[in-house]
């Protein structure tokens, strides 16, 4: 085995570190097995990158047993799987992941499971093959644990974050009436790649005129013209961690009620940001938005939730939605982004990040004071 | 309501065909009411496009009734759902799937899932909001509805495959030692997006030298040297419709071993183009290339299947692999992809796309008689 650099080492630690962390809750609830399914659950604990999240096939689970860990993988993906993961043992799912659970005596006293990243049918074939194990779902989410991010992730998500604003400076200023939304989509996802970014999180957003108002339409040949508002919402990722920025551009003269609804959302997202601490619950910090919006008449014209958490997942907790009355933690990363919508006219959504801090919190965009008109 | 173009009739008429084929069987096998969470059967079974194919979550669902159809999603896509999906009732699933489900008398007499899109987690929260339903797994998949393509379906699918074509033509005109894989794969998607593709339909491989021997290696700062074999795979996606091509590139002289295996992957290659055709079994066209790399002393160096069917998804039915027994059906478009891995050395793989034909096959890339050294 070739020796380790120093990053590599220290990567290794962190593997060791979440594992560590991860058999102590495990251990907690009584927890005898546990069989990691969620695709960045299963790269958080193990360090292995394959698989590509735009198949929908599965690419592998991790078994952690209380005192080994193995990597079930296909063929395609056990060589890279042996370098990403070197704290973890191989093996080859020739026939499937139930096959080759069965095939070894790998764990006893039972199977716990990720239900929202297992199917119906790779559970059916798993009880099939292993009918004297008792399964139960797992009664917490593993995505709780990546939800507080170390200093390097957090400068990493960054790190992703400048490349996309990047991205969006540059096409603000090269947007002109004529272009296409595909014009700009190609543009913004070329200077991903200029930039060291490994490609966009998401399926990069740029809806013009009236396609502003659909919150995730998709650039299409509409040619963008004077007058209109263009709503940029994109994304790099950067050594698997994912980064998200809106902004909403005018062409040419901004007409009164483009101005009026822009104003509304910044001043929006300002209030939010102002909430937004450890402590707080993703409801209040919604609430903060919404109601500044509902205040001016636009409440039913926000539909979505006002952020989200961002990680190796471009979606995942904490969550800033009136449903999430649990405190945030330090060390959260979110997006927060309010929007109107006004159908058949255009919309408006501007988005930024921040890290949550004990007493606040920090804007992670390199500006945390545009105002784009 | 608008008027329908040309286009949007057509596009209603095949929607509308494709639930009449689907409720036949349905009926058949005594299927009540069916849920289709599967994204591509939601897409081929009522337009509707949305839902960001890298995002982990899902984005709605379709309920199929005897007289009736219903296109559930959040408030992201409503407005989406209505214009791409005509035919269905938008319902706005404000507190999950199961809750709007409950929240409604739409069907009566039970209701059968697609076990391979269904997680352990939604269907529990279904489960328990619906008490008095009978819940059953569909017994056959859906995928094989879209395995016999339409002529417009192919003729999609190689427009798709043309633009990636040039992409790998456009690199393999440019690329000199000392380009790095990334460098590569940027010029590749900058092709797709210049000629019409929404972007990749799965995460490019450039793997050059030693990488080449992991069959899906991810592009990294990685500079390509002289002498080295570079495994190009990659394919675009156009209006919803996947490509799939692999070429194999030597960076200056080219090895007698790199040579070698490169002759042997390619008349296996031959032979099962040559042996492909409808009521052949999948593992007889995938034997035919096998046979002949084993019988050149390389057949541990090949690990993967030979090839899959294509469509709206990259990799779906029918496979062309040891494991696949049925035979072909005519109008079915495949990948046919041998390779030979060398652990530390480099590797070699060749993908063609082919129509599944009554008597034959038709092979869609443009260049069907290429040789690289």
């Amino acid at each position: 085995m070739p020796g380790l650099g120093p990053n590599e080492e220290q990567a290794e630690a962190l593997i060791a570190e979440r594992l560590n962390r991860l058999r102590m809750r495990l251990a907690e609830e009584g927890c005898p097995n546990a069989l990691i399914t969620g695709s960045e659950n299963r790269r958080y604990f193990s360090g292995f990158k394959a698989g590509d999240p735009m198949l929908t096939e599965s690419s592998g689970a991790l078994l952690i047993t209380p005192d080994k860990q193995y990597l079930l993988t296909d063929s395609r993906y056990t060589l890279a799987a042996g370098k990403e993961a070197p704290l973890f043992e191989v093996l080859e799912t020739q026939r499937g992941l139930a096959e080759t659970l069965a095939g070894k005596e790998l764990f006893k006293g039972g199977l716990w499971f990720e239900a929202p990243y297992l199917t119906m049918e790779v559970f059916g074939q798993i009880k099939y093959r292993l009918k004297n194990t008792v399964f139960k779902n797992l009664p917490f989410s593993l995505n709780r644990f990546r939800e507080v991010k170390t200093p390097g992730e957090v400068a990493l998500i960054q790190k992703a974050l400048f490349i996309a604003e990047a991205a969006v400076d540059a096409l603000r200023n090269s947007l002109e009436p004529g272009w296409t939304e595909e014009q700009a989509a190609i543009l913004l996802e070329r200077v991903f790649r200029e930039k060291g970014a490994s490609g966009p999180a998401f399926e990069t957003i740029v809806a013009s005129g009236p396609q502003a108002a659909l919150p995730h339409a998709e650039p299409g040949p509409r040619i963008i013209s004077e007058g209109e508002l263009v709503v940029v919402d994109c994304g790099s990722k950067l050594e698997g961690y994912a980064s998200d920025i809106t902004r909403t551009l005018a062409v040419g003269q901004v007409l009164p009620w483009q101005k009026e609804i822009y104003r509304i959302v910044r001043a929006a997202q300002l209030k939010a940001l102002a909430c937004l601490s450890a402590g707080k619950t993703g409801a209040q910090v919604d609430k903060a938005a919404r109601d500044h919006i509902a205040e001016n008449g636009y409440g039913r014209f926000f539909g979505h939730s006002l952020g989200h958490g961002v990680g190796l997942a471009v979606h995942e907790g904490p969550s800033l939605s009136p449903a999430n009355l649990e405190p945030l933690a330090a060390g959260a990363v979110v997006t927060v982004e309010p929007g109107i919508y006004l159908p058949g006219r255009g919309g408006v959504r501007l988005e930024q990040m921040a890290l949550v801090t004990e007493d606040g919190c920090r804007v992670l965009n390199a500006d945390d004071n545009f105002y784009d008109f």
